[in-house]
């Protein structure tokens, strides 16, 4: 069996977000459509993440196990021709064995994006929140360093998931101000449900001066979602990378087939 | 009376186009009952350009004379607050009497944007047009400027325009590419019926080696559309700017009201 990676780019805009559903478009849906298609098999698709509704990828990683080899330009020219426009595949990959998107996943990255000005350009429309009075952008960065690091997020979590801890390392966030853009970069071991968007709901909270960053340490330990601030909404944010371990890379996956 | 200058950027994907039409949705027909709401009377709208089905716009200007004076602010603010998220009043200004968006223009610049790689992201879809062969840069820059100056553009205009003369000053055609990004903007003091289209159509002609750079002079001198390239597709384009003699600038109306 011939392990595949693929890196999947969509726009969640017209979709009931990742995850397959009976009666209604989703990504995964649209992806295993066409691989049937390509392949005249059902294939098994595991994912790195399941974005909700509305979010957007530009790193989704998937894997699956196909009885024969294909050349990936091939199939990522294949499976392009049968999927929708919003839907891309960037590439395709053969894995070890033991490769899986989302079990061997060591960090994710998303990006979350803030249109801060008196209108939002109609081409950004679905791609960014807009927010029209003005944040500060220092308080916000403040705010934004003392979620780094190890920490129960569960006063970030929303209802509805299933982890068995809600402890995180958050690795890094990075607030870029250029213009009228603000882009949040969120890198971490792992996320509870709608954490990116409540932790952007929050900094936004402080951006507008509703809480002040010393406070994040209380919102942090009271480990009470209603002292948060509120979800974000889906349209800013983008699973940007999945980073796997050094054995996973494609430097060493040619050295290992040599 | 008060003329009135609007600013206005739109995502032409939803529309019939720029120009008012019984029964199908037009920008200007958006534009209008905006106008209506806020208002509260029918105004006679005048624009500088008529953007076909598809095709976008960075600064469409438009004027309309109303018998009250209304702060910009506000007008913007209200007209953006009824008109749907795919077009956006950018500025509004008010203007002296003669001013008109169209015949006071004395040069017009569209934005034409060519995406040239394997595949295309899914939120540049709708904002580019997607070449998967290769192109060559240098070709297409050597064949745009021979476009450059007075000529009979006949060769360049589709049926169904009503132009007495055929004759444009095309001022500038500058091509930039970065990545698989490649822009073309073109400055004219005129254009005819599809002429931003049918030249980008025939530049990706010269770039993949159909036509040679020189053939440009030929093609120009038969005034006929058969020897230029295919008519480009709308979602790469954008009216990108209308310029108007000095007085009309902002600084200048300043020192005029002083």
């Amino acid at each position: 069996m011939v392990n595949t990676k693929l890196i999947v780019e969509y726009d969640g805009t017209n979709y009931c977000g990742w995850q397959i559903q009976p009666e209604v478009s989703t990504v995964e849906g649209e992806l295993q459509n066409a691989l049937v298609t390509v392949l005249k098999q059902r294939v098994v698709v595991a994912s790195a993440a399941r974005t909700d509704r509305g979010v957007h990828a530009k790193g989704q990683v998937v894997n699956f196990k196909i009885p024969f080899s294909l050349s990936p330009f091939q199939l990522t020219q294949a499976l392009n021709s049968v999927l929708p426009p919003d839907i891309r595949v960037k590439k395709v990959q053969q894995m070890p064995e033991e490769f899986h998107s989302r079990y061997s996943a060591n960090c994710k990255i998303y990006k979350y994006f803030i249109y801060n000005y008196r209108y939002l350009p109609p081409w950004l429309r679905k791609f960014r929140w807009w927010i029209k009075f003005s944040l500060d952008y220092q308080e916000m960065v403040s705010a934004a360093s003392r979620l780094v690091g190890r920490h129960d997020f569960l006063s970030f979590q929303n209802k509805g998931s299933f982890s068995s801890s809600t402890i995180r390392c958050v690795e890094k966030i990075k607030i870029d101000k250029k213009g009228p853009l603000i882009t949040v970069l969120i890198k971490a071991d792992g996320f509870l449900y709608k954490m990116v968007r409540n932790i952007m709901g929050t900094l936004v909270e402080v951006g507008r001066g509703k809480f002040f960053p010393a406070e994040i340490a209380d919102i942090l330990s009271a480990k009470d979602r209603k002292k948060a601030g509120p979800t974000a909404p889906p349209q800013g944010l983008f699973l940007w990378r999945v980073g796997y371990p050094r054995k996973f890379l494609e430097g060493s996956l040619t050295k290992i087939k040599g």
